[in-house]
């Protein structure tokens, strides 16, 4: 048995600096995947085109067959000029990290009012804005890591009622408050999903620090929904990888394609796959698949248990892979690979 | 400036086997206190009374001088007749956990109705219960970590209901729905509450499995809620340590007194010290300080930094604290100790 996928796209790939990035960067082809929407929270963060640029001319250099989307991070820095020229140089989108929430985001915002003007000129130019929604944990407040999502939603229906053209994206949902969210907001609003939000829950993470990555794994009854979402082929939500950066253990980037495969057949969703891992969000951020492509970029899963790879490592650098020492019930038929 | 406590009580010790225990069992005294309520969960649990008095025998060859009340593990080998001769012989409690959720408690309880003969005799001959109140995480209810403890209430409440004469202690409480419930139940039913869950919450232990223990730490305001418990002076509300069996790092006893003056001081409640930490529970459990004791087992506190000993070990067995290699506010004047 085997199924075939166009292309797949994961809309929220990390590729780190240096070494890092040398190791972590060909994973993204080796997981089976042809397109990887960079997220620009480097050190120093990405946040102006040259930057971004150089950094996608790196990338490329490291794997020159898989095509880098270009974002840039939302900052005090980012003027609405600086808008307009990354989009002519062909940069996708905006990342927004709230303050201290996730790895290298100390510069992240604390307040949106103070982008409206770089807002306005990325819904005038049609940029993409991705979210990290979470709000900074805050004892006194009783904000704290399971509601720092549901708390962030106020502020995306804000945004989303402010900016209705401007194209959002809520980064790696983990609650059915955040579905729901989505689901309610329109065409303009989409969501990605991570693979190993759909296969833990907080007993997982808790105690088990290697299983740990903001945003953290919900409830089981947060898992379902999410599960129900990618079950009923929602246009609107889409795979995006974790933050491998905030924990060993979440590192997904080179068994990507056959766990996603692996986790929706577990759930009923596997009929699901070509459009959660290509199709809606190509669609969404309008990287669909000319019928030129089609044949070249097929890339074909074949039943069969194969056993995850737990480590990876150049020089001084290592990843661990999650899922490490356990089967995956489908593989990637690499002689197939066009 | 110094506080005397008259001999402080800690009613929910873990003192374990072997060499483990010749390691934690003078914690106890060195901590400050003077009396320990054992509790049973050894492997094999301690389900008889001669069981439960050759293991008194053993704390007490290795510390002679603290006082030890004994606890009988709840299971299905427990009969009324075996209650009212742990009674006879001095034995203080049996303790109930659920299936599965702590150490060595995959014997622990499904249903309380099998037990209602026991129940029964405990509420005739006086004994108390001690309830490890979380049901098992449960995904297709959605029952996990966070929500195990407010979803064991109803079976608080439900106990109480049936045995209304029997006293009950909910153990080691980390909500406000519990602290609310017990508070509504009555004078036969009280809460022990450990010093790190007033120090504590969820996002202290998410990605550091050092503060991970069962049943964890959860929100701010239920961690306010505790705080609020105790600077109210609550007759039915005093200290237990935690199950420090369950992860390295929430091991507290070394440190117990001069740590809960600390964090009571922190939120306002040093007033309330020796009431949280002697009277109240030694009122429920009946083990009042008589006037000729009292002078006798006065522990005092002085007010001075004091670095926290990271590590005690014994042999193969080591222990590792709970606030290591930070201060604390006060220490014990061992020299005044009697």
């Amino acid at each position: 048995m085997s199924i075939s996928v166009s292309s797949p796209a994961d809309f929220h790939v990390h590729l780190r600096q240096g070494d890092l990035s040398e190791l972590v960067t060909p994973h993204v082809r080796q997981g089976g995947f042809r397109l990887a929407y960079v997220m620009p929270n480097l050190t120093p963060p990405i946040t102006t085109t040259d930057q971004a640029l150089e950094y996608k001319s790196t990338l490329e250099r490291i794997d020159p067959e898989t095509e880098f989307l270009m974002t840039l991070y939302l900052s005090p820095d980012l003027t609405p000029d600086e808008v307009r020229r990354a989009k002519a140089a062909g940069i996708v989108g905006v990342k927004s990290y709230p303050r201290g929430v996730t790895t290298n985001s100390d510069g992240g915002i604390e307040s949106y009012e103070t982008y409206y003007p770089v807002f306005e000129a990325m819904q005038e130019v049609d940029m993409v804005l991705n979210l990290h929604g979470e709000v900074p944990s805050d004892p006194s407040s009783n904000i704290h890591v399971i509601n720092a999502e549901p708390s962030f939603l106020p502020h995306l229906r804000k945004l989303h009622f402010h900016f209705p053209r401007l194209r959002i994206v809520l980064e790696h949902a983990t609650t059915r408050a955040a579905v729901e969210t989505v689901k309610s907001l329109g065409d303009m609003v989409a969501c990605s999903i991570t693979a190993h939000h759909l296969a833990l829950t907080v007993d997982d993470w808790a105690g088990q620090s290697w299983n740990y990555c903001k945003p953290v794994a919900k409830f089981p009854d947060d898992r379902e929904a999410l599960r129900e979402v990618v079950r009923e082929g929602h246009p609107r939500f889409f795979l995006g990888s974790p933050d491998h950066g905030c924990a060993a253990g979440i590192y997904t980037s080179p068994i990507l394609l056959p766990l996603t495969a692996h986790l929706l057949e577990s759930f009923g969703a596997l009929d699901k796959l070509e459009g959660f891992v290509s199709k809606n969000g190509r669609r969404f951020y309008r990287k669909e698949i000319t019928p030129a492509d089609d044949g070249k970029s097929m890339v074909r899963l074949r039943k069969g248990k194969a056993a995850v790879t737990g480590k990876y490592s150049l020089r001084e650098q290592q990843v661990v892979t999650f899922w490490a020492g356990k089967d995956l019930d489908w593989e990637i038929d690499y002689h197939d690979v066009h």
